[in-house]
């Protein structure tokens, strides 16, 4: 069963208050993946479009945000961390943006559970789409560990 | 002649206001680099450590005013936009926060600044050191590209 988007939503913002100033809402969590959501006014740059770190910290947020709730949902409830990230930026953005962390493979989830079970740490890499009216604005890949 | 400290500090806040929430302040500007400096509370995650999109936002930063304030001291107003960066994370930090950009090679400076004249545009790709008690945290490389 899935954290509910209220429940989801809640944690990012007590616990990572960065979240909150950038009014970032959760859209959507199911099994085909996360999308977050953050609006252009708290996240604006220099050019009036958003500024790159903001780009980036949500998708950062979106790829833990996948590993979290699918991991609470088998009542883990490992530290997950961020290892490394490369993100490139396709367009600018002048309003609300998206980020898609859609659930990776079965078989590259599969795997990263069993070795999370097996050895108390295992590591995944996640594609994150960032979007803008439903164009493709960024383009991000993360590498998170968990750790029992 | 380089922008002040309290100059380029004001120009973040008022431009990008995530700098002034995340109390980004600009600890150096000289012809050897710039150092920004954030504190952990508003960047805080859920493990009490610097949130991952913080660390990538500070250096983001340290970057693009490193390009900005060498322009600038050229009497270029270029527009300056991130065009990918890649960071690896290193070690969790748990206090104040440093991002250092080293001014780059004269060869390379001097390239990106003969293409710019030339082309209207040009890029170049800086590295960054996130350190926390001299120690370093996290490293970051980034391509900006200016246009004028």
């Amino acid at each position: 069963m899935f954290l509910s988007i209220a429940e989801v939503e809640n944690y990012l913002h007590q616990h990572i208050p960065l979240s909150k100033y950038m009014e970032v809402k959760v859209k959507q969590i199911d099994e085909n993946g996360i999308t977050l959501q953050a609006p252009l006014i708290p996240n604006i740059n220099h050019r009036s479009t958003v500024f790159g770190g903001s780009i980036c910290a949500l998708a950062i947020l979106s790829g833990w945000t996948l590993v979290h709730t699918n991991l609470q949902t088998l009542s883990l409830s490992s530290r997950i961390v961020i290892q490394r990230n490369s993100i490139e930026y396709l367009q600018p953005i002048d309003g609300d943006f998206l980020a898609f962390c859609p659930f990776p493979s079965t078989q590259v989830w599969q795997k990263f559970i069993n070795i999370l079970l097996q050895k108390s740490k295992s590591r995944i890499e996640l594609n994150v789409d960032v979007l803008k009216d439903r164009v493709k604005a960024a383009s991000f890949t993360g590498v998170y560990v968990a750790i029992n």
